[in-house]
């Protein structure tokens, strides 16, 4: 079925969708892991404003960062390859020319 | 010795220093122990976030609250002994007018 929209067929859709959450599930896992580290060491209120900060910095990343907008997907994905939370063939699927550019995208 | 600063001698100053100290290390040893037990069971990014709107919460409260400047000083130390962070026996050495209003507001 090609039912696309804005150039993405349902199934390249389930694709990204797919890789989408998986990316962000391992980018939560890392914020996760990083708070966790950092409580279990945390002896002074300084400590725990420094926590603060962390996750004010990796909020406004998580959220500006995952966008599944179709229109912006290619960087979205190209970003995240870049950064080691996808890799290229997790995106198996979506069409040659959208891989090429996501590819091309990461290596900037 | 009674170099009294607005009325605050030079003894009971260092009554106040050592209670406020008490009792801001009693409220960041709160603060540390509830982002510990949160981060032992975090499983999600939304639990992230949940930390971190807590921490802005007690961020902004403590550095509103732990203000050392005589003028506030028996209003702070009501509202710390309201809150379960100094007994009032903790602030023994001031004079009894000032420990009255402490108490005296605490109980408002």
């Amino acid at each position: 079925m090609v039912s696309a929209v804005l150039g993405w067929t349902d199934q390249e859709q389930e694709v990204a969708r797919r890789a989408f959450d998986r990316a962000h599930s391992r980018a939560a896992m890392g914020i996760i892991r990083a708070v966790q580290a950092h409580a279990s060491r945390m002896d002074s209120v300084e400590e725990c404003w420094k926590l603060h900060d962390f996750l004010s910095i990796q909020r406004h990343e998580i959220e500006g960062r995952f966008d599944f907008r179709l229109p912006g997907l290619l960087f979205v994905f190209a970003s995240l390859v870049k950064d080691g939370l996808l890799q290229v063939e997790e995106l198996e699927g979506l069409e040659s020319d959208k891989l090429n550019k996501i590819q091309a995208m990461s290596r900037m």
